[in-house]
């Protein structure tokens, strides 16, 4: 299919820049952005293509798609479930019961669904996910026509069978899928409570060898921190490096309780840093030193984490609060910059998935990830600054259109490419059953 | 006019209790809710009220109308102007050129609509303004048919001119509106560091002279706490106290820089404050300890702030980031709950502008200001738990319908009181003027 983006403000950005376009065109042959023309164009008979289809630009914005780095998808039928408790109860009152007794395969597929649905709304196009049952996020991210990367997690002690069978099921999944353009894989060691050094550098062999990313969790909570000082006399980081998670590419989420020395271990290994801002604050641990992070050259990105702990996978608030709360750390109005954060959810996440050459940005020969948005919205009103409007006054909800490797998945608002109703009344179902199996 | 809002999921609270209810009714007539019927309403003649209007709640929400008790309106024209910049570059080259020598009284008439605009799209329904042109925030208001109080900045030293005139004006503002129903008035004394000890004596006796409360910035900047140490050997709440600024009812906006003894002054005089968070980030100025004034009985309310500092005035986006940042700062996932923020968002607004007899609550002969919500939007699916939705999922744009002193001001989203589209191209209009004659 052949789409031209006429006439549109664009938001433009590279490693370097970040800026705002007037009328800009934008040709898509297939999955690619062909061409970007800078002038108006007043007959697009003119260009050299049929087009299928031609969306006006006229009072709207179209943005790189938003690319968020670390999320478990299936866990949007958990939302809201365990608010306002400490860690410890949310953990094994609320979201270790449900995984390990309660939810089924069909609800983990609605999950993702539905968590995908809040993604395309708010112009996430890309996202980086970890699960515990196979085959139904990359069931659900094909479905919804969304890019992204699935992983198993994986939890272990040494060559123990726990750990030798999910990452026997992880491969399971990786070969279910061989051939899926959207679609790709990493290994998924969960974290460094749960799984043991020698595991790890099981797991790292394994992905060395199968040639697939890491995905994981570092430094959380206090609580990790003082766990693994016990048991190796190291920082969680400096477990992982030891572990080989950072010998390929690693995109480490959360981060938190990072000492100078853990952030140089990043930067040394070009491990990606998937900041979770909402989450960090709503499970009490606190503020990622995300602005030093930056300062030492570390690729940082960013990540909702999962619905039970957010509770919205909208970018747009994630990217707000990004911002809001490192210029509150910093005491520094002039901190975390709206154009910084607009790169953290986009170029960033590309690199940390190792797709910059495809994603990222709007750019000739990328591939046409796009969000379009309504830029007569009451929450951009008046267009003094389009790029701090993204990120300090937008809610999301602008979003009108979503391209997706050059398929439209969503238009006006609506979805295309799967039934969002019944999605969300699935999931209604599944909540109630969920509860009353849960003992509420 | 007499509505029913009939068969409706209502979130009913008081000082001691927030909850959700399925099923109620609402009787309104006039102004007021008259009745609250808890069984389901199948036939509604049987109620013995002839109805204007019924409004179905079949898969809605209503809610308190949510009480912003900081902000400027008219600084909504200002959105954005200036993001990303050092506190001082934000006041100094943005705000006061804008304010001293470019807007006019039209642009603060439609820059308050456009925050009014905003507001009511998000649920709020009352607020308590500060300005600094007289009658354009009345009058917006009157036209918006909202709820406020509306305050003239004063800024002087003993008594100078200044401040005199200041003092005149306020005066000339409340006689202007002596008779209106939603809109009342306070005394601004604007700062520490812009009013002297003299000038804060002058104005307490003033407004006790008429009757009003006073609205004030406290302590809202390291610099601020320096300042008036240097000046006084005080904090800005001592220099405040001895002012006599708490002797009657006050709203004291930000109060981020304070010591526990600050805190006690705040509990022993029955000082409301208004916590702003997302400014004190935006603007560089840190944290409240909101969680200590609580346990200290202090009454907290919530604002906004205006739109140069936030740069929203979504009241959901400022419920988020109040609960959330003081998880983060208490690395407590069970401090600063929903049912806490949504009290903080209504019962407590209302004691701290001295209407809680009138507004913040679902009650029977209080004022109808509700604001109705769509429940089955994708941001609030599954209904786990409706009262974290609205705290930690909810962006505001859920709210469809909204009622002020029994006058449905906006239905299905659009607002029936002023012509919204109107307001959003002149403050485009104005946009582009300002940022011409700032030099941009």
């Amino acid at each position: 299919m052949n789409i031209l983006i006429k006439n549109i403000q664009a938001l433009m950005n590279d490693e370097k820049e970040t800026f705002v376009i007037k009328n800009v065109s934008l040709v898509i042959k297939g999955d690619t952005i062909s061409k970007i023309i800078y002038d108006e164009v007043k007959d697009p008979s003119v260009l050299g293509t049929t087009f299928d289809k031609i969306i006006d630009g006229t009072n709207k914005l179209v943005i790189p798609g938003l690319i968020n780095c670390h999320t478990h998808s299936y866990m949007a039928f958990m939302r809201n479930i365990m608010d306002d408790v400490p860690f410890m109860d949310w953990l094994f009152k609320g979201v270790m019961p449900i995984e390990d007794n309660i939810m089924t395969e069909e609800d983990t597929y609605y999950g993702a669904l539905l968590g995908m649905a809040e993604m395309i709304h708010s112009g996430t196009t890309c996202f980086n996910d970890m699960n515990v049952q196979i085959n139904t996020a990359p069931k659900a991210a094909i479905a919804a026509g969304m890019r992204g990367f699935v992983s198993r997690g994986l939890v272990g002690e040494g060559d123990n069978q726990a750990g030798s069978d999910r990452l026997k099921w992880a491969f399971e999944e990786m070969d279910n899928f061989p051939n899926e353009e959207l679609v790709g894989f990493m290994l998924a060691p969960h974290a460094p409570y749960t799984c043991d050094l020698e595991y790890m550098k099981i797991v790292s062999a394994k992905a060395k060898e199968r040639g697939v990313g890491i995905h994981t969790h570092l430094s959380e909570s206090l609580s990790e921190i003082e766990q693994i000082k016990e048991k190796y006399n190291m920082t969680p980081i400096e477990m992982a490096e030891a572990g080989g998670l950072f010998d390929g590419l690693c995109v480490a989420a959360h981060c938190v309780q990072v000492t100078d020395s853990d952030i140089d271990i990043f930067a040394k290994h070009g491990v990606s840093v998937a900041t979770n801002p909402v989450s960090n604050m709503k499970l009490g641990n606190g503020f990622a030193p995300v602005e030093k992070m930056l300062e030492k050259g570390v690729n940082v990105c960013l990540g909702t984490d999962g619905a039970a702990s957010n509770n919205s996978l909208n970018f747009f608030h994630e990217m707000n609060i990004l911002s809001l709360i490192h210029k509150g750390v910093e005491k520094k109005a002039d901190a975390m910059s709206a154009k910084t954060v607009l790169k953290i959810a986009t170029i960033n996440g590309a690199k940390a998935l190792g797709i910059a050459d495809k994603v990222g940005s709007i750019s000739e020969g990328k591939k046409a990830d796009l969000a379009i948005l309504d830029s007569t919205a009451l929450s951009l009103t008046p267009h003094n600054n389009l790029i701090g409007s993204l990120v300090y006054s937008a809610n999301g909800t602008e979003v009108e259109t979503v391209l997706i490797n050059g398929q439209i998945v969503m238009e006006n608002k609506q979805i295309l490419t799967f039934n969002e109703d019944e999605v969300k009344a699935k999931c209604e179902e599944i909540s109630k059953r969920v509860l009353k199996e849960l003992g509420r």
